[in-house]
């Protein structure tokens, strides 16, 4: 790290986030080619200054204390040349998304004859908190800088080492653009911090957590700056009495089964009582088969086939997200039925039907659920930026204030009223 | 109150609040002339039964609390004919605004195949807290049932009576159009009540407090629930060094005298020096006048002509919302240094700059704060839904996120993304 940009890690929150603060301001009448610029250079850096960063990676995993990681996590953690290239063509990705800085929301002429425009305007400084993740680091720099806005990085201690090396390329590269370097800041990722972070009213404009449930509670208690939350998703898959069955099927073991971990995956399935038998005799040992522990109301318990294990569901196997490969299995007597239960355990994040009737049911599911983002024949998998066109995203909110759905650019802005006039007063 | 339906009054905020989710659901999904019939049957309703309303204000008027009020907040409760008449009014225009449920705001096919939309849909429950105002029942009420969210109103106990009064012709006129009269319900207005409601996660989805810094500074403390506060509106004119000086008095004198006590009046002008002399020459005479208290920095107060005072500006002076007839004015050297002083002294309201460059300068004024509205050649005052076009408002956002400005029906609001398939499954 012998770097000076890097000093930035030695700040305290408060430090870092006065000087992000005052280097937003720069970079929100940045123009985009600028902006664009800089992400070209920190593409550039990340390759010209490989062996740096995954020595600094190496410190990471070296010290004692990563020795105790889990191999999921080391993982998560290790950097290797590909993975850099990856974060560079992640960069370069950015660089051809739209603007949304400037985009005109509105334009009128209103009563008193003003030229009104209503467009689109950085937040100005945000705070990402994140895991021992070293590429989230680059992801975020870059989506924060595109759309004008200063960032505030919070990794883990874990990978202090590494953001340090990635930061110092990021904030090399925006210098080179003609930027302030100031905009990307780095802390150290001490529990101390966190509760610093959340409180700097009037600094931070909004705090992004992508973390566990863990992080969310203590963000609830302390924050006063607002944070935009992810919350679990305990997203469900209905199938109705006049589904392509095979489709049904399809969808629901893609659902489970395709990325469990996943926010997006389906935690529970429920079938009209018209065609449970029948779906439920093809569709339970595909999914047993595919290593998914299955539990079930009553009546889905009678219709299991033989040798097919469906445990009796918990109250809390409704509500929860299993992130593993386990399904709870009901049955219900109607649509109207489905979307009781799922406004009632749901998350509020994905949820699909499966319907030959998409304009009539389909159309009734969507419109009467509580949730960001609603399916009709296909799977709840697809709520994601990439797949939404929107490029890259900083996570999923669940929220219902400012961005629901994947947090992209444009979400990453706030907006201004212009007003031109010609010495109109109001009388 | 014979009338049934204000027994709402009687439930705990848990209670009502319950009662309002479970009615929203239907208000969410209800046409938009089922919406708009609600609304006229409640203004027929206030018209109907104005002297069952205004025997409850009576009452609220003639209790001993109420004895100790001021005029003007007497004033403010107190409710006349012309008054009622008013609120139904104010309900049909309600009517006649654009439906901003159901909204498209984008659609598109994604890589996949599927058939995206994002449209807006309604947040669900939304609470607003106020002071001893009945009409702000009426209003909020309208809002929210046009833009399909039930509403929680936690008025002032002094206005109990006539809040109760109010409720129970909107709950009547709600369920004339068949739509479920508990989507508005009506609290006591007590401290404890407060807190209760702001920790109300999931079934409260938007707090709006119309109220002072007193009550932003509770909720700050214990709310869990998102709060859409309105800041104070430390507004600033700045005159340029080409500005029509004439233009600019006027600005200045209607920003801060047409009604000093409102968010979008002006507390601060700036003047170039260049024009200073012949400005302040001018328009301090005009302003004290018009019994303005001036104060200002060392080179206003060596500028100010004969006869006109300007007192010292402390420090606070610049900070401050005076929502009186009070002005801090200032000298600065160039329309860079106006812009920092209203990035470091503003509150994010609205600004104006008054220039003969509109569209160089102005645009660079207008590009580089850091507020929700700002104005080339035009008045502060400006910034209101309905002067916005808007139709009514239930108050005005200096957040970033979600509503930034004024909050009408559309800022009531939230988006959902509802994808049509033919069976796709992520691979």
């Amino acid at each position: 790290m012998s770097n000076g940009s890097a000093t930035a890690t030695h700040l305290t929150a408060t430090e870092a986030a006065t000087a992000a603060r005052r280097a937003s301001r720069p970079l929100a009448t940045a123009s985009l080619e600028a902006r664009n610029k800089a992400l070209a250079f920190i593409a550039a850096g990340l390759r010209e200054r490989v062996s740096e960063i995954l020595e600094a990676n190496v410190a990471d995993l070296e010290s004692e204390r990563a020795v105790g990681l889990t191999d999921a996590l080391r993982d998560r953690l290790t950097l290797t040349g590909e993975r850099v290239e990856a974060m560079a063509q992640g960069v370069e990705a950015v660089i051809s998304l739209d603007d949304p800085v400037g985009e005109e929301l509105e334009h009128r002429t209103i009563a008193s004859g003003l030229d009104l425009r209503k467009v689109r305007v950085p937040l100005g400084v945000v705070a990402v908190i994140y895991e021992a993740r070293p590429n989230v680091t680059v992801d975020c720099a870059a989506l924060c800088i595109k759309s004008g806005n200063a960032i505030v990085l919070r990794g883990s201690s874990y990978a202090v080492n590494s953001n340090e090396a990635l930061a110092a390329v990021v904030r090399d590269g925006i210098e080179k653009a003609g930027l302030p370097g100031d905009a990307v800041q780095v802390l150290n990722g001490s529990r101390e911090e966190l509760a610093e972070l959340a409180t700097l009213d009037g600094l931070i404009d909004l705090i992004i957590p992508r973390g566990g449930e863990g992080l969310k509670a203590v963000l609830k208690e302390v924050a006063t700056v607002p944070v935009m939350y992810a919350a679990s998703g305990n997203c469900h898959v209905y199938v109705d009495s006049d589904a392509d069955l095979d489709m049904a099927r399809e969808i629901i073991v893609n659902a489970k089964t395709s990325r469990p971990g996943v926010c997006n995956a389906a935690e529970t399935l429920l079938v009209h009582e018209d065609v449970a038998a029948e779906f439920l005799a093809k569709a339970l040992p595909e999914l047993a088969d595919a290593g998914v522990e299955l539990v079930g109301d009553e009546r889905t318990r009678q219709l299991a086939p033989e040798g097919v294990t469906v445990g009796e569901a918990t109250a809390d196997d409704w509500n929860n997200e299993f992130l593993a490969l386990k399904l709870a299995v009901g049955v219900v007597d109607s649509v109207e039925d489905a979307i009781e239960h799922v406004n009632e355990h749901g998350s509020g994040h994905s949820e699909a039907i499966v319907t030959g009737s998409p304009d009539t049911t389909g159309q009734l599911f969507a419109n009467s659920l509580d949730s960001a983002a609603v399916y009709i024949n296909a799977s709840t998998r697809f709520t994601d930026g990439f797949e939404f066109g929107m490029g890259a995203e900083i996570g999923i909110s669940t929220q219902k204030l400012h961005a629901r759905g994947p947090i992209g650019l444009r979400e990453l802005t706030t907006t201004k009223y212009i007003l031109l006039g010609e010495g109109q007063i109001r009388r």
